[in-house]
This record gives structure tokens, C-alpha cells and sequence, in this order.
């Protein structure tokens, strides 16, 4: 499985990632799920990928080739993000519906993308494409989109994240999501990339990638658990509460 | 939706639940889902249900009337939980079969039940009843079991559960992750029971049923928040560390 979020705030954006793959529980690799791609110096756009590990590939592979080949339609022809989304979708389901069915019915590789960027002067923003091809964006009360995983640490996001957080700050609370997860799910793990874009410049402005021993992500985990720790201790007890006088029997 | 934790620990055993059931989106309504089986004194056994409400509610309704017609098999001629479970799994099973694929084909009322509790001078404890009939038990390292909308609130539990955790401790516990799981899913709601069982008491300890404007339930939910704001507020920046050089471009 796979973990990823995409923040789209004021001043930017935070792509994170974890790099787990599984072919069955029993065939584990380790594969970076967030992409560059080769695009003019006009526009900055990377992908995050979930799903059939083949189809993922194959649609960044064509990509790529698009842009090399200055197809009519490709990421450096787009005029805008939702263009770009668009022309993702296109490519994917074309991709998944190619090998469906074909060695087992019902069999489906389906694949999930979370697009990002900025094109120009255009605003800067976030996309997830969905395996049928459409696709949607962030608003300004949800200011963020996951793909994968998404369950175990959406708590985290949708108690820290506004439009207005910073860049930093929402890097921080994008780790702290994937920690959870990590936690909670064997199917995600290290490393954890981490791509910050700042609104305008069309260049990248910071990129991590945290492996399993990297000493910040450690001691992130640690002060975070120890926070936590210490405010559950301090919790108010149920002790001053009356309870009621009997549970229902029925 | 739903989402209900039973809690096995050294000291006895505290059940969660949530009352908000669903058929559609548009179609919304409160049921408790928390049940004490009306047993003989020398065992205390609750059930938490999931799924389907018709198949739970026939299922309580076979439950109870096995005990009411003395059957030859039902929860007062039991000797062991694991007993009892396999006996639940027998007519939810049962029940699911009769309705399947009756309107509609592929169509399947399943449910999913936690049973908890303790006979006579046999340990207490707590099983998770699979729709196939078949059921897990707790152990020493996972000391609780959950069903329905179950991934939210996992990294809670995992955080802060051992088998030594206090009964009142695990109760906050159970509360928090119900929290985070009513934050960011809404087919999980109010009111939140809370059923706590002293091991050997072979009388049920403490019962509370949180309203959405229950004094403590709100309190908790705000100092919880609180805790955690401040925490993240308190986390070490990525500002000390130094990035990698450029994003990989592929």
C-alpha cells in the first residue's frame, strides 16, 4: 500500500510521501512514489503515486515520452493544472484498461495520483486524479488531499490544517500523518519524502527524504509520542463523573 | 457507518460505541449499539454490533429468545466466552444466509460483532465475531479489538494500550480514539457508551452514555485538541536541518 498527501495552502505547497510497495504481503519493495518531472523552467509539476505499481510506471513512463517527443498534448502544453489532471486521467485509464481483464477477470490495475504545482502565472495547487480518469482539487476549508492509506492519519491533518498554515508548519503535521500511519500500518514505510514548494518561484524550495534512521524524523517520532503520552496523562479521569445507574439490558 | 472498541486488559475489560447507523447517506438515525444480554448472575456478557441493522437486531432477537425458551444452546449454557462466540458466529451467520442475495444478487447483510465479558470463575475477555462466523480474541501485545470505522482511531490505541493499562486510563483512551474518529468521519456519531467491567465482579462497574453536549465528553474532546495544538506548536522545526540538493527529477 502507500501513504500520500498533497497540502495546497497560501503559500505554497507540501507533497509527502512513504516508499513501501507490496506485490502481496510477501513481496515487499521499497520504490520513491513522488516524481519531477522534466518539464520547462515556466512550470514545476510532481506526481504522487498509489495503486498497481505497473500502471504507475507505465503512466509516468509516457509522460516523460510525451514531453521528449513534444506529443500535441503533454505537461509543457498544458495552460493550466486542471489541464495537466485532465491529461493524467487520460493517459491512466487508457493504461489500466489496457491489462484489465487480461490474465484474470475482474482483475483491474487500478493507480491514483496526486498532481501539484504551479504553471506560470496560474495559482498554485493540487490535484487527485482517480483511476476513472476525473479528478478533484483542494478548497480552501480542505486544503489537502491523500491517497492510499488515508484513514489513520487524517485525524492529524484535519486538527492542524487551515489555509493559512505555513509551509513549515504543514510539513510538520504532514510527518506527523505519516507517522500515525506508519505506526498503525505495516503496508507504509520509509523513506519518507518530503517536497516543499513556495508559491511563485517555480523552483522547488526544500526536498528531504527520511530514512528509517535519519535523525530528525527519529526525534520527530519521539518528541511527538512523548507529547502525547504526557498530555493523555494529564487528561481529566472519569473519576468526578456520575455514572448512570445501569447499563441497558435488553 | 460505525465504529465500537472492546478493551481486554489486566484488570477487566471497557467497551466503546457509537450510536449513528446509516442506510444511504440520506438516510441517517440513532441506534445504540452497546448490549448487556439479559444472563444469569454468574456471567456478565455485552455485544457491540456492526454492519447490517437488520441482521444485528435479528440476531440480538435470536440471542435473547434462546435464553428466554431455555434453547439447548444460548449464553446462559455456555461455559466459555470463546463458546459463546462461536455460538453468535453460528446464528449471525445463519441470519446473514437467509437474507443474501434475496432482493438483489451479490447482495450480502453482513455484520460484525464484538462479544465481551466473563463466566463464572473463567477469565474475562473479548472476541471479534467475523460476518464468516469465525472470531479472534485479544492478546497480551493487542489488548483491544475493533470494529467498524476502525482505521482513525487505531494510532490512539496503539499509542497508549498495554495489558497493565489502568481501567480509567483505557476508558480516556477509548474515548480519544472515538474522538478522532468522529472528526474526520461523519457515519461515526453520538452518543458515545461507555461500559466499564471490574475482572471477577461478575457486575458491571460503570456505565456512561456521553451526549453530544455532554459535559465531560466536550471537556475531554477540547483539553484533548488543546493538548495536541500545543504539542504540534512545540515540535521542532525542519529549519536546523539542512535538505538535499534538488528533488529527483526522473
Amino acid at each position: 500500500m502507500t501513504y500520500c498527501i498533497a497540502v495546497s495552502v497560501r503559500d505554497g505547497l507540501v507533497l509527502t510521501s512513504d516508499s513501501r510497495t507490496n506485490a502481496g504481503i510477501d513481496n515487499v519493495s521499497v520504490h520513491c512514489k513522488m516524481h519531477v518531472l522534466p518539464t520547462f523552467d515556466d512550470r514545476r509539476i510532481a506526481l504522487l503515486c498509489a495503486g498497481n505499481l505497473a500502471t504507475t510506471q507505465v503512466v509516468l513512463e509516457q509522460l516523460r515520452r510525451d514531453i521528449k517527443e513534444c506529443a500535441e498534448v503533454n505537461l509543457n502544453t498544458v495552460a493550466y493544472l486542471s489541464e495537466a489532471a485532465e491529461y493524467l486521467g487520460r493517459v491512466s485509464l487508457e493504461k489500466q484498461q489496457r491489462h484489465a481483464s487480461a490474465g484474470q477477470s475482474g482483475f483491474f490495475p487500478s493507480a491514483t495520483f496526486l498532481l501539484a504545482g504551479q504553471i506560470a502565472s496560474e495559482p498554485h495547487g493540487a490535484y487527485l486524479v482517480y483511476p476513472e480518469g476525473n479528478y478533484i482539487t483542494t478548497s480552501s476549508q480542505t486544503p489537502y488531499l491523500q491517497i492510499g492509506e488515508n484513514k489513520y492519519g487524517k485525524p492529524v491533518l484535519d486538527r492542524f490544517l487551515t489555509a493559512d498554515t505555513g509551509l513549515d508548519e504543514a510539513a510538520r503535521c504532514c510527518l506527523i500523518s505519516m507517522d500515525s500511519t506508519m505506526r498503525s500500518n505495516a503496508s507504509v514505510g520509509p523513506p519518507v519524502d518530503l517536497l516543499i514548494y513556495r508559491k511563485d518561484s517555480l523552483g522547488w524550495d526544500t526536498y528531504y527524504s527520511f530514512k528509517e534512521d535519519d535523525e530528525y524524523w527519529m526525534q520527530m517520532r519521539r518528541i511527538w509520542q512523548q507529547t502525547l503520552m504526557e498530555g493523555f496523562a494529564a487528561m481529566p479521569g472519569l473519576n468526578g463523573r456520575e455514572p448512570l445507574a445501569f447499563p441497558p439490558i435488553d
